[in-house]
């Protein structure tokens, strides 16, 4: 008897042709494995259909047959949202990458239409040729792709001025577990009639179907752009300097990234070339950036005076203003090495966690605290998204200090948890823009109340009554 | 035998004590009918919970007893959404109008948490005395409740800078159709971790549950600001230079108001000490504002130069700035007296459509032809958020004209259907602003694709299997 996983391929081969199936170890290898290298399990194959139509017929095939769908943008999920399980029935993965049309560019409306296979650089650049810019800027943008980004909600460094992909998603086109496609893709600010469902599908993670399609909203392109480095003596310091440049400087603040000297001193002595801005030592350092459109406005002007005033008032070190465009690169680049520098210099138990901004300097101290509890004197590395209260905490093993833990999934389980618990006490999150995946689904359990996992599990139950979509993630089993 | 209406009175009557019930016919007045006198229906009684808990509580009791409730705010709903229908079993309305507590404030943060009974404009005042701005304004303000704005995702003349109510909600509280309490009032910028909950709640019009608290998102409190007003030849200059103010100032530019010089001519007729800002007549008329924190910036010279630049580009007949603050105050109040205006000179059949800001001007045009397909030359009154793509297109009658029409109900029935199917050809929405309610009810069975209405109603039967929470409001019946 043939297995219900060659059941559906033979299916999938007859409704879409076998150029568009992947069933050979060697093509579905790099689909069924995160990029990390630390999830992995079988499908049934890959299908890679050519448009939104195929992609519901698609689904409704697998609807028919039983078999779970497994929606797939780049695959560079941090959380092993995006590759299957090694328990249940293998899913059907649905790779969105034939799906990359730039439907349509309104400059007028400040919106544009794409495809949910499209990869973020060139969505990034298609809005850039038409003089506007798509704000959502991440690591990954070269390879994961759109739909990826909406499903994840995802984050990144613009948020503090253009918040989260939630906010920059006018309308989306998907494919429901059934089959039914979905044609939300209005291209409007204002639309008051009945449920918001692009809001239930941005941050759902596949569970709830496929995005197919999406209407970005675009922005001015800024043209004026002023970058600081500042040394403070503390995150309390960082904080008012932060209250001080909002108020002065409203929504030309595009940057307020924080990190401690640690993790400054890892990028020194790590990534080639990388220098530092001060000739002394500071315990921290943040990188502040404004950003304009008009020419009136000389951003360095208001920069310099809110950075003398914070001087004068002991709330800073030391600050240095990028001068050129080469200087402002150069402290970017600090900011943008950090993971790089870390992968090289050791183990890092990177945590995602954000608490109200006001509350960030107490969820420092209290989880350096908590992880020195558990190993005492641990280093830990702080890089901060401080204007979103968006903190990564960072415990630090060196490589050799690492091969000496006994257990090192305990650990690494034991010393997130305690950070995760911190954040929760102080009102925050343990999944800021990472999103819950496979990794997060026991933290689900413990720190959401029943009533909100009843919720999730009715709406999940409302959309996708069998369970087919992406099962296993996102959410606890229902109790 | 008594009745079900008085065994839940006698329920409740016990539950929280006579005073915290309406049952008389003299104080239930006010909640069973809405401000404009347009619906009335009979209620149960009316009950006025002190806190979250009494809420829960009374939820639980009128779901045990299988009675509908009613969520009640200020009462201003413009679409009688939230007062008694005159089919099905009299509900119980829960006013909110006893919760009313300012919870806290956090200015580091940019959030204050608020109980869902407040008055918006008392939620205003609290954020200004903490140096913030809640940037959501419109003319109900001094009575609509932050809980119905938040219900009904209200907008009004700020969307364009801060974003709709939607935009500024950081959590929720909320209670469900089964009395049970959710806490979802975080504080947070970022917080990937499951169904984003909220966004369901606003703008669900009272039919998922009740909302008892928010935490509302701040912003710094502008502190200069530039208004002119613009006289311009059609739609499509006043759509180019929207486009240049837009890549010009970006966030600065705060609001974007055309109006036709009969709307102008309306006011200046009817509301007393309105004085036109030209000598010379324009077709059209746009209100620019910029606001900004930085003493360093001039506002007055960016406006400038940009005004300058449409004089010639001959896109823009004539422009004033306002050279004090007196004169900006005038200028604000022309925009605030059109319904004031309107409602004295005659009957206006308000239309609340959004389309493409790109297609505001078309949409104009083709509405304008659609009504006069049915009323040879009649005058129309445009008033728009054109920033939103948000254009109230109002068919317009005198008194007498609109004595003589046969059958009045038709009439408006037949002209705001043309409008609104002109809006939907482009793209756009029959309810920009003011929801559904029980207006529009006809218009969401008619637009929305069955689609979404089985979605919507999926996630209706998800949190109210009974149909319990203000039914017949929002959604058409199921197919």
């Amino acid at each position: 008897m043939a297995s219900p996983s060659s059941d559906i391929v033979s299916a999938l081969t007859a409704l879409l042709g076998a150029d568009s199936l992947l069933t050979e170890a060697a093509d579905v290898a790099a689909h069924i494995e995160d990029w990390r290298e630390r999830y992995r399990g079988p499908a049934a194959c890959v299908v890679l259909p050519r448009s939104t139509q195929e992609v519901s017929d698609v689904v409704r095939l697998c609807h028919a047959h039983g078999v779970p769908v497994l929606p797939q943008g780049g695959n560079t999920s941090l959380c092993g949202g995006a590759v299957p399980g090694t328990d249940g029935q293998p899913p059907v993965i649905v790779a969105l990458s034939r799906l990359r049309r730039i439907r349509s560019v309104d400059p007028a409306n400040n919106a544009m239409v794409v495809d949910g296979g499209c990869v973020l650089a060139n969505v990034q650049e298609a809005a850039r040729e038409a003089g506007r810019l798509y704000p959502i800027s991440l690591g990954a943008e070269g390879s994961c792709q759109i739909a990826g980004t909406i499903a994840t909600n995802a984050g990144g460094t613009a948020v503090l001025r253009y918040g989260n992909t939630r906010e920059n998603i006018l309308g989306l086109e998907a494919v429901l577990p059934d089959g039914a496609i979905w044609d939300g893709l209005k291209a409007l600010r204002k639309n008051n009639t009945g449920y918001d469902l692009k809001h239930l599908f941005i941050g759902s993670e596949g569970t709830l179907g496929i995005i197919t399609g999406a209407t970005l909203k675009l922005h001015p392109l800024p043209t004026a752009f002023c970058v600081a480095w500042v040394g403070v003596s503390s995150p309390d310091a960082a904080l008012s300097l932060l209250g001080r440049l909002q108020s002065a400087c409203g929504a030309r603040l595009s940057a307020f990234e924080l990190i401690n000297d640690l993790q400054l001193d890892l990028v020194l002595a790590n990534v080639p070339g990388r220098r530092n801005p001060f000739s002394a030592s500071h315990p921290w350092h943040v990188l502040v950036e404004l950003s304009d459109n008009s020419p009136e406005v000389e951003l360095s002007a208001v920069l310099g005076r809110v950075l003398e005033e914070a001087m004068e008032a002991d709330l800073i070190e030391d600050a240095v203003l990028a001068a050129s465009e080469a200087q402002r690169a150069a402290l970017w680049e600090i900011r943008h090495s950090v993971s790089e520098a870390n992968k090289k210099a050791g183990v890092g138990l990177t945590t995602d966690c954000a608490v109200p901004v006001s509350a960030v300097p107490t969820f420092i101290a209290q989880a350096t605290e908590a992880v020195r509890a558990i190993v005492p004197d641990l280093p830990v590395i702080v890089v901060a998204h401080m204007g979103d209260g968006n903190a990564h905490f960072i415990p630090f093993f060196t490589y050799p200090e690492w091969e000496a833990v006994a257990d090192k999934e305990a650990m690494a389980h034991r010393m997130r948890h305690v950070v995760n618990e911190v954040s929760h006490a102080l009102g925050g999150t343990f999944s800021a823009e990472h999103g819950v995946g496979r990794t997060h689904i026991a933290e689900m359990a413990h720190f959401k109340s029943p009533v909100e996992l009843k919720l999730m599990h009715a709406v999940k139950a409302a959309f996708d009554p069998d369970n087919l979509f992406n099962p296993g993630r996102l959410l606890p089993p229902a109790a």
